[in-house]
């Protein structure tokens, strides 16, 4: 049988999804956190709900990756490597280069190396994941699925930014945007649920989790996106601000004394959003448990750049079919989908509160009078990652 | 007769309107322009199409204005100072404390001085022009007239940024908005147009010009702008940027080897928009008589990001009655209304080609089916400043 094994890892951590493919069953999966620090934490699910977990120091990705294969023989999840044909890995930057998943040779691998300036927290990370795979399991495949390639469709009224065409041409400046494998998973389900050729929908598609973000989808194509040329920019989200006055990094610069527009940068992606509005929590569940003003008022600027955003993506495609949430907050919090779409019945958005009464389940969540539906989509962009590595398989 | 005058003054011009009031008869206008620099230009115009006109250097604000003082009288335009019973100064930065136009007495000046720090460029000026008023015309009421005002309204859902609420209490880091006094009079107009109670309508007002900023009016109130903490946010402008990705400028600091973010500030202030997309100029005019690919697309550009707000202050109010066009290429840019217009039909807007096909005249310009009314509104500003004088001469 032919296995697959779907990769997502971050500086410090290693998710993965064993796959049986062309079925698409999933046999195990499972997390190493903490990678490079103490106690590290690994684990594996498999079969029937059983678990394995290990606390030790884990000093780097190499040592993870060969941990979790020999796991994976020691638990008879798989007889021998062999058995693990394609390795896909989720890459956060793929600039205009990797419009599609492609096969990670050598050659490619450099330009992923490249494009660390567009992501250098990540793509160093997935470059160094991928090296492992390549000397540890020799005969595999490797696949890079990137969180760009999806937008690479953007027209150029929408990826440029209104500054001088040059740092575009020299420097890449640009809106790239990120999460790009679940807007296109969830709007190929969407289209489906609607029951027609995705080529003839307009879709508002609506990641929102502790990185949040929306895209116009028109006719399968994503037109436009809320994250930029990195995922700072668009919503207010867990711990990073969104959009912002860009004076006003001069002006709080001035304010804390800082010098290094790092540090402003800093702030913005680290202390801002739910986190620096409420003073309370990065997380969703915290505000919505706390009692306190400041949380109720994060709570209601979250769902309003939420409106805001899906309203200039009604303009975008002059039209829209389907709203559709996923992530953790848009799979599962009931009342913050409520509150969104009950802000938008004026475009004729009408949420069914009993539909709405459920997390993590794909269902159509709107009235059926609603002119526009609303769908509640999980998303799954490791099942994305291993449908690409077993198209190119081929 | 008392008279008022209505005053624009920038750092080295003076705008002025001189009013009969009640009546609402403007006896003449005139604009200085270069003060402080070579040749400055001190142009009057009166009666029946008179124009007096005298190029010298004018070294301040209080020589421009003890010139238009002397020619006032010397042209018969008044018989004395005194009949100049009000001066309204139109002031940048009111911040939260003027919600409406003031009296400014030393007390409020001190404030207007304060204020300097959200508007460097332009509240030192008026001041220093009140100051000279309050000098040579000791018996004229002299009143500020904010462009924030109209603005301070805006509920904290949509003056917050997703930062620390500290800097907004510590430093008052939060939407202030621009453009008040005009999107306020078009506001009021298009509500009279539609013969419809104002507080019963939810208007979209965009102000094109130079600057170029779009408020959500809901039931005459302001609730959400386009700019921001400072004029740079919001839609694409002649030379300035609007929204971009902070982490952006990061970016472009190390690609352009700058340390101080006010360097990058002024170049997004002042080096991009149309400018800089377009390499071509900052003025409409010049990128649609141009065939530059890169003018077409600023065009674009332009057009996409004013639908795109339009679309999400539809969202802001859930739902809109009128979309109104105004200043320099809102009144006079038949192509660009209609582009715009042209991608909203959706939101049921319909433009009329007949009536559109004109330059600054009150009108509805959609057709009678048109769900969503367009209107094109001149503003004016300064007969907004003379009604505020007036109003609080009593």
């Amino acid at each position: 049988m032919s296995k697959t094994i779907a990769i997502n890892a971050g500086s410090s951590s290693l998710k993965w999804q064993l796959y049986v493919m062309p079925e698409e069953t999933v046999i195990a999966q499972g997390i190493v956190e903490r990678i490079g620090l103490n106690d590290s934490i690994f684990t594996i699910k498999h079969g029937e709900g059983q678990k394995y977990e290990v606390i030790k120091d884990i000093e780097n990705h190499e040592i993870a990756i060969n941990m979790l294969l020999e796991q994976l023989t020691a638990l008879n999840i798989i007889d021998s490597f062999e058995e693990i044909t394609g390795a896909g890995h989720r890459i956060v930057a793929g600039g205009e280069h990797f419009k599609e998943s492609a096969i990670i040779d050598d050659e490619a691998l450099k330009l992923v190396d490249e494009l660390a300036e567009f992501a250098p927290l990540h793509n160093p990370a997935e470059a160094q994941v991928i090296r492992v795979f390549q000397k540890v399991l020799p005969h595999t495949l490797n696949v890079g699925v990137f969180d760009t390639s999806f937008h690479t469709t953007m027209p150029a009224v929408n990826y440029l930014y209104s500054i001088n065409t040059e740092y575009y041409e020299k420097f890449g400046a640009r809106k790239y945007g990120a999460h790009g494998t679940s807007h296109r998973y969830v709007s190929e389900r969407a289209a489906e649920m609607l029951g027609r050729p995705i080529e003839e929908t307009k879709i508002i598609t609506c990641h929102l989790g502790n990185g949040a973000s929306i895209t116009a989808v028109d006719g399968g194509k994503s037109i436009d996106t809320s994250m930029g040329f990195t995922p700072l920019a668009g919503l207010t989200m867990g711990t990073r601000s969104g959009d912002i006055d860009p004076s006003l990094l001069q002006y709080l610069m001035g304010k804390l004394g800082l010098t290094d527009i790092k540090d402003m940068i800093n702030i913005l992606n680290k202390e801002s959003g739910l986190l620096g509005l409420s003073g309370v929590s990065s997380d969703m569940r915290d505000l919505e448990s706390s009692d306190k003003e400041s949380a109720k008022l994060a709570l209601e600027i979250f769902a309003d750049r939420v409106r805001k955003y899906i309203g200039s993506y009604v303009s975008a495609m002059n039209g829209v079919d389907a709203i559709v949430f996923t992530a953790g907050i848009g799979e599962n919090d009931i009342n913050m989908r409520k509150e969104i779409i009950n802000g938008l019945t004026w475009f004729g958005c009408e949420i069914d509160e009993a539909r709405n009464d459920v997390r993590g389940d794909e269902r159509v969540i709107s009235t059926d009078d609603s002119k526009v539906k609303v769908l509640l989509i999980p998303t799954d962009e490791e099942l994305m990652i291993a449908r690409d590595v077993e198209a190119l398989k081929k």
